[in-house]
């Protein structure tokens, strides 16, 4: 089959459904010049909330993005604010000063003022990167403060603060000791809100105002070819054999599926080869792999006047974390245990978050979750403790067209990629391709707004391009 | 009576010290060749302890400056740590998490997320000025931020959060209505450490290096001259009718003497004038008061485990903070109490910082500092609560040579001169004329490492020219 477009864009995840929802509402671009290839069967790529038939409770889990980060700034929220499309009850701000364990039992941080050495932690990394222009993973540096204020710290502060900054790993997904120092110095704008209407809701939205035809299902691209004979500039070929010629090509598949081989049955084959300017890119930015595990209880066995409960990781070597028959040993990977029962007032469930390489074997071997939690969630119980009547774990990583969760800069890279993320246009032949997705855009790096920020962006170049012509 | 050196400093507070310090221990200025003036009677300038006649406890109180700032950073801590020069009871780290009191009685500022409400107003700060180029005080910006996002704000944190937010006036010393908001976009780095060994030892430090001769007291300036047919390129004379001719110039004085008229008893006249471009900087940057009230008793009565207790102000219009006798109602100014129990295992003191204009109030009638924070302190009490044994104010408003705290940025400013307040050097006619202090350096601003700092730069600078000479 083959089909002829104006604008094709690849994958129906948020970036690529704002940037169809952006040609069409612009009236520039017909049904008929539009079409967006989605290697799966559902839209919404990484964002996707359970089946209802996988909650006893009856709740909907968000297994993808939870929350509307720097909310202050945050494009989508305040769109949906604007558009009265928001009540009291869709978002809540779960950022209560939340009780901390460790296999000792609950922590007294703000006690033994570890809360503020922690913040001095995150000051230290602006001045070290300041002083230091090779690059250092987040438990480098920590270690480097330790080091150099160890005759100000106490000898509790000592034997936690490398632990404890290890919270780090449930914000890149990625170990401290391989997640870049640098991405610490980050800051944000505004503070976290949970989405409780799920983004779901933000996709249908979207979906709602592209035409039906638009959307093609089951349309793994393997190829995209620069054709020189043609009206059309670019050509995709999907697994299917589906051949569609276009004008203008959007592609916003996860930064996972452009670092394949272009021989690896999921990835794609770029003719002529990419330039070296976006290749370079594609191999200096990582993949990571947060993931969620979440268990139901008939009832609440801990404080459920508590937004979140933290685990902080005992101080176990990396080659230790996993024992020789493969399984986690407990206190391996700090854990972010969000209380659901703040929100629904349905038995008890508890949403938590974990960082690679753990997210892998809990995704793998959904299982054995309880087995690997159960030690950890025992220090929160404040009643007797109750097995799960369910558990759902998030399969990211073993969804051979997702892999993952998101951009995350590990110590390999060099300085000038960590501030900003966006590639340029690539300009393969007389042929114009834009990328667009979490990883191509600086400010909502990783998050839903700034996939969503990307898409509108790349919409809007075409838009532009087709002016100009 | 005359004298004649190569190097006159104006003023022996921190900077002027250790200007002279620096000098005297390049090995390239004698002790003939250089003198300090000082208007008072004593060294250290806004460093200053109580008398210990003043305590019934036996302590001794800093009276300006306690803390060492930007610990990570701070120039002075350094170097004392690394002569080995501070031992682990000279300092503490008084920043654990404190209870917070209004008029209604404790306040669960963690409980209702004011705390996570007031870090995002910090954030605010920085998109406001992104987005606005205009002048705004603190107030101001936690208003608009009020304004713009009321909708996420839960009736108490609406209640409370301009009233919190005037934590920033025991920063400032100012009130948060004309403090410019600009200054909250300062980030620190590293924690407040409390010097308890006190400044007065770095002073003495410094003293020590600096022969006698060379420190005149009781030698205020009041004319600072152009020579022209001389060998000496500037002459100081002091009220006393001291002259002292000098190659070069380092005026210390605080920025509250240079904003004086220069036919004020305590100005200094400038032969010719100064350059526009240092009078305008003088005109545009503030004087501020921040004091200090300190009470102590025979017993402690509060929880002796805190560090400090936060008391925040009622709503009340700024027109009304002072009753029409001109005495300050109780609950118009935010105030920090410090609690010394913490640092001294003897009876119990509070040691209270006040903005202005309490400052100016209570430093004119200390007799009324009881009845103001009597209904205040009666919040913190855990036991009945007694009358001070005795009462310590500051007296910087007071003092003709001093007249306030540190350099602060009000509205009327205009952005270009909130980043940095360096004044390059001055020069008059064929004069070389420096200035150092707190009130000319970016980097530690306000405080006893920037002014230590500026004294190091402009001795250096002398120096510099002295070899190209």
């Amino acid at each position: 089959m083959k089909k002829s477009v104006k604008v094709a864009i690849v994958g129906a995840g948020v970036s690529g459904l704002k940037a169809a929802e952006t040609l069409i509402s612009s009236g520039k671009i017909g049904k008929d010049e539009l079409v967006v290839l989605e290697a799966q069967d559902h839209i919404g790529g990484r964002i996707q909330d359970s089946h209802l038939n996988q909650s006893k409770l009856g709740i909907p889990y968000a297994l993808g993005a939870l929350w509307y980060h720097d909310s202050l700034v945050n494009s989508v929220l305040h769109e949906l604010l604007d558009a009265g499309l928001l009540n009291d009850d869709d978002v809540y701000y779960d950022d209560k000063d939340g009780p901390a364990y460790t296999s000792d039992g609950l922590l007294d941080v703000s006690g033994i003022k570890l809360n503020r050495v922690m913040e001095e932690v995150g000051q230290f990394f602006g001045l070290y990167f300041k002083k230091n222009h090779s690059d250092a993973s987040c438990d480098q540096v920590v270690q480097e403060y330790v080091n150099k204020h160890s005759h100000f710290l106490t000898p509790e502060q000592k034997k936690y603060i490398r632990r404890t900054m290890r919270y780090f790993e449930l914000w890149y997904g990625v170990p401290a000791e391989k997640a870049n120092g640098k991405m610490a110095m980050e800051s944000h704008t505004g503070r976290n809100l949970l989405n409780k209407k799920g983004y779901t809701f933000l996709i249908e939205l979207l979906k709602e105002k592209i035409p039906e035809s638009c959307i093609l299902f089951n349309e793994g691209v393997r190829f995209v070819n620069q054709l020189e004979n043609s009206k059309k500039k670019v050509e995709v070929e999907t697994k299917s054999g589906l051949k569609v010629e276009a004008d203008y090509l959007i592609v916003t598949v996860p930064l996972s599926i452009l670092k394949l081989k272009e021989d690896d049955d999921y990835g794609i084959k770029w003719t002529p080869s990419l330039p070296s300017q976006t290749s370079d890119y594609i191999n200096t930015v990582d993949f990571a792999a947060l993931g969620k595990v979440i268990f139901e209880f008939n009832n609440v066995w801990w404080n459920e006047n508590e937004d979140h409960f933290l685990i902080f990781p005992d101080q176990i070597d990396s080659s230790d974390w996993f024992r020789s028959d493969g399984t986690p040993r407990p206190f391996s990977f700090p854990a972010l245990a969000v209380n659901y029962s703040r929100l629904y007032n349905k038995g008890g469930s508890l949403v938590i978050l974990t960082p690679a390489p753990l997210t892998e074997y809990l995704e793998s071997h959904p299982d054995q979750s309880w087995t690997y939690f159960k030690p950890m969630l025992e220090k929160i119980a404040t009643k007797p403790v109750q097995d799960p009547i369910s558990t759902i774990t998030s399969q990211w990583t073993t969804n051979p067209y997702i892999r993952g969760s998101y951009s995350v800069l590990l110590t390999k890279i060099d300085a000038k990629h960590s501030s900003s993320g966006e590639p340029e246009g690539v300009e393969l032949g007389n042929a114009v391709i834009r990328f667009a997705g979490e990883h191509t855009i600086a400010e909502g790096a990783g998050c839903v707004h700034g996939a969503y920020d990307s898409g509108k962006r790349e919409a809007n170049w075409v838009l532009n391009a087709l002016k100009g012509n």
